[in-house]
C-alpha cells in the first residue's frame, strides 16, 4: 500500500480572501506578530500496490488525478509525498 | 521570519463525507486502486521573530491558534512543523 499526501495551494502570484480572513480572526485574538497566512487542501490518499505497481506508476496516477480533479491548475500548484506503508499480516 | 505548516485532519473515528465523494469521482476516472481519501486542511502562516522570539515560543503560539480557531478539537487533530526563514537583507 502507498500512502501519498497532496498539498495543494494557490500560487504566490493569486489573492487568498479566505487567508487574509483568517489572519484578521488571528490579529484580533492577538497575535500581531501573524503576518501571513496561505490556506490550502490536504489530501492523504492510499493507493493499493497491486501487480508490482512501482512508486513511478504511482507517481504519474496521482499527477493525473491532481491535474484533472484536486488542483485547478490555472490558480492552484501542488506537491505530493509518496511512501510505502509496511503491510501488516494478521 | 518563522513558518509554520499546519496540517489540520479529521480524527480517524470521524467520517470524511468529503473524502469519500472524491474517491467515488477518482474511481469513475478509472483509478480503481485507490483505496481511501482523506480531506483536510494546510496552512502555511508566517509569524515575525521579534524580540528574540524562540522557537517554543512559536509552538505555543501556533498551538493556541490553531485550538481557539483553525481547528476543531472536537473532530479534528492538528500537526505542525516550524522552520525559520532566513532574512534576506536587500
Amino acid at each position: 500500500m502507498y500512502l501519498v499526501k497532496v498539498y495543494v495551494t494557490y500560487k504566490e502570484s493569486v489573492l487568498d480572501p479566505q487567508g487574509e480572513a483568517v489572519k484578521g480572526a488571528v490579529h484580533r485574538l492577538g497575535y500581531q506578530d501573524v503576518t501571513s497566512i496561505r490556506i490550502g487542501k490536504y489530501f492523504e490518499i492510499k493507493v493499493a500496490a497491486l501487480d508490482e505497481k512501482t512508486e513511478t506508476d504511482v507517481q504519474r496516477e496521482i499527477e493525473a488525478i491532481c491535474d484533472k480533479l484536486l488542483a485547478n491548475v490555472n490558480m492552484e500548484t501542488y506537491r505530493y509525498e509518496i511512501s510505502l506503508l509496511e503491510e501488516v499480516s494478521v
